[in-house]
């Protein structure tokens, strides 16, 4: 077994926003079966009745939990909160998945101020302002943590974990690699949730929770298309491993599924 | 005569929008006066009645134009772009600074959904709409730029620059330089402009029309406050010998006002 999927066992709760399908949905597939198999899994989707496939899994996994939320209205996030806090009690919650997202296709030509907003909301903002009500259970996890003895940072105190895109490094969006992908509204929104996370990780260390971003490959999803070189389950297995070995080193930083780092 | 200033005397039009005070303002003073003097000068406000100090400048300075635009009103984008049509006629636009910007100051504590859009529209959308809008004026420009000799990127043929900041830097948020300004809107609706500009950038090469950001320093103006070290004056002068001087290689890049490269 690897640290990373030790550091899992450890960890008593995870969620993951967006659950209902893609890299959320293998989130929690990978959670509840194998090695990774942390005391809770809390699955949020937008609208839990429809979420077939995460029904069928929550069934088989009576630690999965489903819960909604719709990541851009306050409302469902404060409820969702709510009701978390009855989910986790005085534990906390140890691991934030921030995973909902959406891409908003548009080249220059395309590309409306409404699109651009649009996808700026659900992958930039709405992680922050999730991270923000979800701050005193987080605070709670890190604080036990704390008092049970682990002094390194990382997912058995508390960590949100912010997936993000190679697409939105602004570096790499030159030269070859800039050819293909000429996506306004999603590079955008990705870059600016990289700012986002970082100007979190300043905010949340003082608690003793890490924050960092993470790239998950290119995945054949309904996002990624059946192009993709990596099927889910690859995809999913590498970030869970890069998520269950994070310490201080990492946090602040965007990191590839790989393990390895990339550049803003 | 600098490099610089010689290229803006052949600079046939600049436009400058959020031209009625800081930044903007000071920006359209130094192009109307000393070596900096295009042929001429589009100042853009939301509101031409009350930008007192720029009809003052107007007044002294025939080259100076005002024209109406409010950033984040696609109706106002459209008609301000045909204005200008009308004023540069066959010569299309050479130079468009998107200067316009705001700062919507809040913490992880205070911050929004709300703020968060208001600033990205602002200061990473608005110069996107814009630039498309201007982009036949820019072509225009730049083709006859090319067909009168000139083999370089720059704005003796046609360029973009955005003005952005360097508290957009991912990279440069860490350590002691975050410890103040943790601004979540602006930092981000920044960094989110570098990335906006480096898309562009791509989009708009094969029309050899140039774009970059530049971060014209802390300046003492509404927004920079009275602690900052540099007066308008300083920060322009720098700005506007930066961008006279760009050519090809600066093509994509994130320049601070005293020409060095800022990391993403």
């Amino acid at each position: 077994m690897s640290g990373g999927a030790a550091n899992f066992k450890k960890c008593g709760s995870v969620l993951v926003t967006g659950a209902n399908r893609g890299l959320g949905l293998e989130l929690v597939k990978r959670l509840a079966s194998g090695g990774f198999s942390p005391g809770k899994i809390i699955a949020t989707t937008r609208n839990a009745a429809k979420a077939e496939k995460l029904q069928e899994l929550a069934e088989k996994h009576p630690n999965i939990h489903i819960v909604t939320l719709d990541v851009v209205n306050q409302d469902s996030i404060e409820k969702c909160a709510a009701d978390v806090a009855q989910l986790v009690q005085e534990e906390g919650l140890n691991c934030l998945i921030n995973n909902a997202g959406i891409n908003v296709v548009a080249d220059f030509h395309s590309v409306t101020a409404e699109k651009m907003i649009e996808n700026f909301h659900t992958n930039s903002v709405a992680p922050l302002m999730i991270t923000k009500a979800f701050l005193p259970l987080l605070k709670q996890a890190a604080s036990r943590g704390a008092a049970a003895g682990s002094k390194t940072m990382g997912i058995q105190r508390a960590a949100v974990i912010n997936m993000s895109s190679l697409l939105g490094s602004v570096e790499l969006n030159w030269g070859e690699r800039a050819n293909s992908f000429r996506w306004y509204p999603y590079r955008t929104s990705k870059t600016a949730l990289n700012m986002v996370s970082r100007c979190m990780a300043i905010d949340l260390e003082p608690d003793g929770i890490l924050c960092m971003v993470i790239h998950p490959g290119w995945v054949r999803t309904d996002m990624g298309g059946p192009e993709a070189p990596l099927s889910p389950e690859e995809s999913i297995s590498a970030v869970l491993s890069v998520i269950g070995g994070l310490t201080e080193k990492d946090h602040g930083s965007f990191l590839n599924f790989t393990g390895e780092q990339l550049p803003w």
